[in-house]
């Protein structure tokens, strides 16, 4: 029997939950951030559903107001080498910053995650906006977006020529004749461009994927270009069908136009469900969350995302005039989608604080297990996902009324796989092991 | 009963054992250096026989010529976090280098790791010698000696303010309330001084430890000043008795100028045993080792040691004319060493390598658990060390000789716990918690 075309299923991880109030549920430990046992617990939920991967965000800065939520937060690199030695299967992707990290240090950290893994790494590659992470690394503010992102593509460079810095059959490990390794399999990069300047070879050797599997997250004009060349799975936060379909349209035709397939590039947006047996109860549960928001910081979100001072806005008028996204260098795409909801939906500042309670402006929706189900199917076939990045609203319990509801109902209907079939990520996602630059640039020479 | 004074006992994880020749033997696995298992099996061993820590040495390079030894390796932070979750008591630190990396961002993994494993974490501070490490990060070459360690001391003083960002008792956690966090105990630590400049505070909590021990591993006059001044515990690499108490006696002394009590820092020499039931046998064992040397290894790393190309050497003359420690910018104490012992034993540059092929200039040591733990104890109780950095020359081997043979004939001498008394790091080695720096100004402020 031929195989239905299979969704893939990530769990982004974060906090205690992705509702700004899941931390003031009566079920929730608000110290749960700081403690290894609630990720590998949400880890191994996830891994016995048979999920793809499970994702953590970051930005190193402290992020929000301390005040109204848990701001402190394990470091996701560090934390992704418990969670390998903590789980068989599923993957695991970490975010880290190309405009605050060294290429060096970071090729090498993902690359020792991945052999400890046994190739289960992705890499949510981020520019990481905003001036307080700029602050904590000698800068006065951030970088213009467009400069970001160009040291970006440099970055990705940088680190993909370290992980092809060893050759895969470049260690021998001939104890008789006491030679380790084939010094002409392995090759200084030397590279010397503008914003880096890296000899190499790297000192992890190739690991079993190769690269981690890149993952982008920004959906700004320069995001997309970049995902369009680089991006193997994209999490993006579309909020109705059309948006989406429209969205997936782009990512394709810019994969295909940047040389590449359409299959290469994975698109799966955000969907922050709240579940109950009937639609009633799945409403009642959002409503528990929506009444523990503290509006003071969603007001602070609103400012940071716009730049633009909003602490003092009059909660039951409309959103006050905002920056365009062109004026806006930190968070361009979600600036323009938080505006855009607040204008065609006609909200009033508090009702617009409750739709991005959720998921900060990512889809939010409240049904049965079934209806979750019917939208996840519609958005599949219908052009607008590959997959979906799993935002349940609090952790572990409405990840838990996913991998008990909704995952059995996905299996059902042949959507959603029951066995892992593969053992590293890029086997779950379906994309191919990178080949190495070195080898077709020999295979290039023998060949002339 | 008053307990007599204990020793410490740290396991250095090197690769598949400490003697250049180890991945040549019959019982070795040479790939075993990109198996996570490796170190989780070291460490268990470890734990198991009550060590104090488990501690893996770093450097961002291609560190020796990868065709007479294995040159591939972990990095150690994402490692370290492999293996909180496969132990429970043991310490485990990780080294860590403060000329290529970015105080914010290496807070964050120490303090994550020490959250993480429960308080176990310990740092080794290094300048990191070598123009190899400095070409993969935007430099040239290495600074020099003097101004890494300026730098290092600047990177101490940004980390310990981010350490000491979160006053203990910040998070509140007041669901009802709605108040996460007591904003006026975190503190932004707005440094801004020659080397760095970091607005904080940290994105993670105070940790249970409130900093990793901090441990330091270079010798020279830089280093012992900066020991003296910073460090809780110190590896380093003395072959005779009288070299270890003079090393120990000005260590204390230092700690003391520093305005530090003398059991502030824990002076910790390495040694290399080669273990058997009698002393021909633990010889024989030493000489399959060296039977296995590759000249050409040893003299690359002469060469790096002395900033001088030694390739050529004669192997059966002396050591021919090499820089003073003053000319040496890299390795200055670890020259110093090897230029003293090969002069004063008056050895040809083969049997040179030899006595180096074990630790690289650390002790080397055969002989039966009853003489190790003899000189041991020699060294421990006649003001040498206050524990030992225990090097096996294979591993996993040579390390079950030592915990089934000598840490049996340590504990009937009442020199070594045979429990675990405490839960962290600085429990284990005696040391106390740091004060926060924050709350002491608000107490100065207070009395005032």
């Amino acid at each position: 029997m031929a195989t239905k075309r299979q969704l893939r299923l990530n769990l982004f991880s974060h906090d205690i939950g992705h509702h700004e109030s899941a931390w003031r549920l009566p079920e929730s430990d608000p110290s749960a951030t700081l403690k290894v046992e609630h990720y590998v617990n949400l880890a191994r939920i996830a891994e016995a559903a048979k999920f793809d991967s499970v994702f953590f965000a970051d930005s190193p800065s402290v992020f929000g107001d301390p005040r109204y939520r848990p701001v402190g937060r394990l470091e996701p690199t560090t934390l992704l080498g418990a969670l390998a030695v903590s789980t068989e299967r599923i993957g695991l992707i970490a975010t880290a910053s190309t405009s605050y990290s060294e290429p060096y240090d970071l090729a090498r950290r993902f690359a020792s995650l991945d052999h400890v893994s046994g190739g289960r790494v992705g890499w949510n590659v981020v520019t990481t906006a905003g001036d307080e992470a700029a602050r904590n690394f000698g800068r006065d503010g951030q970088a213009l977006h467009r400069v970001r992102y160009d040291r970006a593509a440099e970055f990705l460079d940088v680190v993909t020529k370290l992980w092809d810095s060893w050759e895969d059959d470049a260690p021998v490990a001939d104890k008789r004749a006491g030679l380790f390794a084939d010094p002409e399999k392995i090759h200084a990069i030397e590279h010397t461009e503008e914003h880096f300047s890296v000899a190499g070879a790297l000192n992890v050797p190739r690991s079993p994927q190769a690269y981690p599997v890149l993952v982008q997250a920004g959906s700004s004009l320069d995001g997309r270009i970049f995902a369009g060349r680089y991006a193997e799975a994209v999490f993006t936060a579309q909020r109705s069908l059309a948006e989406g379909q429209a969205f997936y349209a782009e990512l394709k035709r810019r994969a295909v136009e940047a040389g590449r397939r359409a299959e290469d590039v994975l698109v799966l947006p955000g969907i922050c469900a709240f579940i109950g047996s009937t639609e009633a109860e799945a409403k009642a549960r959002e409503r528990d969350f929506t009444e523990l928001i503290i509006p003071a910081y969603g007001l602070g979100q609103l400012s940071r995302f716009f730049e633009t001072d909003l602490s003092g806005a009059d909660l039951d008028g409309p959103l006050p005039k905002v920056p365009a996204e062109d004026d806006v260098e930190g968070h361009k795409s979600r600036s323009t989608l938080v505006a855009q909801l607040a204008r065609r939906e006609g909200l009033t500042v508090r009702e617009l604080l409750g739709k991005l309670g959720g998921g900060r402006g990512h889809r939010t929706f409240a049904g049965t297990p079934e209806q979750v189900a019917d939208t996840i199917e519609e958005w599949f076939t219908d052009g607008a996902a590959d997959g979906f990045n799993v935002m349940p609203p609090a952790l572990p319990s409405d990840l838990e009324a996913f991998t008990e509801h909704v995952v059995p109902e996905l299996q059902r209907r042949g959507l959603f796989r029951t066995e892992y079939e593969g053992t590293t990520l890029r086997e779950h996602y379906g994309l191919a092991r990178p080949r190495n630059r070195f080898e077709r640039e020999l295979l290039a020479g023998a060949a002339s």
